[in-house]
């Protein structure tokens, strides 16, 4: 198939936004939760899995593929799609943010950034072409221009030039990347939880007509408030007929707040990491199943869910698992947890739809609030 | 269902035999190979893939039930098999052969075993009874009486007191399981590598008229030439209407050498250990997929395989897997080797019902070398 990357805008309702994201590899309804599959592997989780709980799309993270296996040696396999059995599209980042938080040295200059592999240590230098040619490698169907990241929080000044840094590797990035109908390249606003930096920096992106717009440097240790009130400066300066892409968010409440805002991807690592950690994302609430109140509830996560991992085991036995550190625990409750994102996603997409997406939000809270009102259900 | 306990034979190809056990929770085809659930799971996989890799009976080690989440609790939650969502068969040890090997304190007296958790340090006494009686709370199918193990390499005089003691343990585990027709004590043949105390021990535990007799003590250390001695001399002895399980065996080659000498039922964790640390089992032979010459290695274990483990991933993205520690590689290859056991037994069931099992063992061994002779195949 060769289908044109594009986006189809459905409905709105007030701000949220119901559409598709078309590519060659199919389509992704949005709003759509990205799972993160960081080496290659959504951790824990068959891909077949990954798949039936209704994933469109999955997020690749190219510092750590660079590294291993190697972009060049995933190429020669051909492809990340069929290096890791997901035939389905592929977004990956640039590898940039993951340079600033995991690898030891880490210098950037107008080039690019210059580090150290976390791994062994070899030095490597990723320049704004470098990151698009891995992503090439890689075969994704969005690659994420190369941004300057900073820590959070920061001060004006720095966070100023970085903004302008990325803004001029935004427009590298766009040559480097060229003329590829199949494939997208996502600009990245950047600028903190400044108002005047992020608006500067979404008018200047807006201007050389990507073909997506991400908000990058969020979801980094500020307040939900302050990121909220950056996505509302932020968004009504991006164009409608894009699809906006708010990276690394977030909780399910995070989600339906920056999807009333006119968000239509997500990425996060949150329900595979709570998953492994022995935590479960469900229709009622969140769960901690090593808590010994679980001991002996013969419950399953959500009689109502149709994923086999939330409906098929008691809690009884999740806890049962987690305690005995079995991996059969990890991989039911990342399951589990993927499965209830997705159905959170496919809800969202519907009452957009109907255009009662407030009550929706407003229904989904009060349902949140229920395991912790309920008894413990000893059996 | 109600079905009593029991066994048919249906052929055999010299000492080679074909049948199946019956229990209440369905059919076991003998040859069997009992994956291991040691906490209530076969580590890493799901028990629906354990069921449709033609698993028609797990074993359960009940030392390490008992100490969590408890014989009572596991009784409280609905049994063993609810538990975790196994409905078919399970076997339980008794608890003997792991007290021995991971507790730190043991203390053996003619009423049973003293030890402490090696989870907490608790002291706990198991008496024959209490076996028994655990066994019982989980729910199992077929029971294994207590019995003293020893250490390998063992004196004769040490061997032989621990001998007696464990047949007047079965006594005693006899008299405590009583009447329960839809359900089997297995008795154990002791004796370590000496010819006259098995021959003791068959002699006396087959006039107690146990329902199924298990050959304990083997594959504890013991060359396999010693292992096969001890099978030719104790085999003959046991009845030829009650099912013969030789205890933690083994590898494909061992199966397919005590199947040859009239053995029904196996358990071991080889399959699945072997899964956790890279290794694969095959139609053409174990591959290590940590060593490098997989890295570009773009065909899959096994392309005939019927499991989607097997035949749906590179072995080069196996090997990626295992180099960056992700949990994915342990489940495909736990998956891909009790799939293949699988296979192995239903081929080996096939062969003797056609009466060429030799010829079949021939073959199998010829194929095992197969992946040696092979280039490596780089795409």
């Amino acid at each position: 198939m060769s289908v044109e990357f594009g986006f189809r805008l459905f409905e709105t309702d007030n701000c949220a936004r119901r559409g598709e994201v078309l590519t060659s590899r199919g389509t992704i309804h949005t709003p759509a939760f990205m799972p993160v599959g960081t080496q290659a592997t959504v951790k824990a989780m068959y891909p077949g899995h990954v798949r039936s709980s209704g994933t469109d799309i999955l997020l690749g993270n190219s510092y750590h593929l660079m590294l291993r296996p190697g972009a060049e040696r995933v190429a020669r396999l051909g492809g990340l799609h069929q290096f890791m059995n997901w035939p389905y599209p592929i977004l990956t980042d640039s590898g940039g943010f993951q340079i600033m938080s995991l690898s030891t040295l880490c210098k950037i200059t107008e080039d690019g950034v210059l580090f150290r592999s976390h791994i062994d240590g070899a030095q490597h230098m990723l320049t704004v072409e470098k990151a698009v040619n891995i992503q090439f490698l890689l075969g994704a169907d969005i690659q994420m221009q190369l941004d300057e990241c900073v820590a959070f929080p920061c001060h004006q000044d720095k966070l100023t030039q970085a903004m302008h840094r990325s803004l001029r590797w935004a427009e590298r990035a766009q040559i480097a990347f060229g003329n590829k109908p199949t494939q997208a390249l996502f600009a990245i606003v950047q600028g903190g939880i400044s108002e005047e930096i992020r608006i500067e920096s979404a008018h200047s992106l807006r201007s050389m007509d990507f073909k997506g717009y991400a908000i990058g440097g969020l979801a980094v240790g500020e307040s939900q408030k302050d990121m909220l009130r950056i996505l509302d400066v932020t968004i009504p300066l991006l164009p409608k007929n894009k699809p906006r892409y708010l990276m690394g968010v977030g909780t399910p409440e995070d989600i339906l707040f920056a999807v009333a805002r006119g968000i239509d991807m997500f990425d996060c690592v949150l329900p595979t990491r709570a998953g492994r950690h022995g935590h479960a994302y469900t229709r009622l609430g969140r769960l901690n199943l090593r808590n010994a109140c679980h001991a002996e509830d013969s419950r399953p996560l959500d009689p109502e869910s149709d994923c086999p991992a939330a409906n098929g085991y008691s809690r009884a036995y999740l806890h049962h698992l987690f305690k005995a550190e079995e991996m059969l625990g990890a991989m039911i409750l990342t399951w589990a947890n993927i499965a209830y994102y997705q159905k959170l996603m496919s809800d969202i997409r519907l009452a957009i739809k109907e255009k009662r997406f407030t009550a929706f939000t407003e229904m989904t809270h009060y349902d949140w609030k229920m395991e912790k009102k309920k008894p413990s259900g000893k059996n």
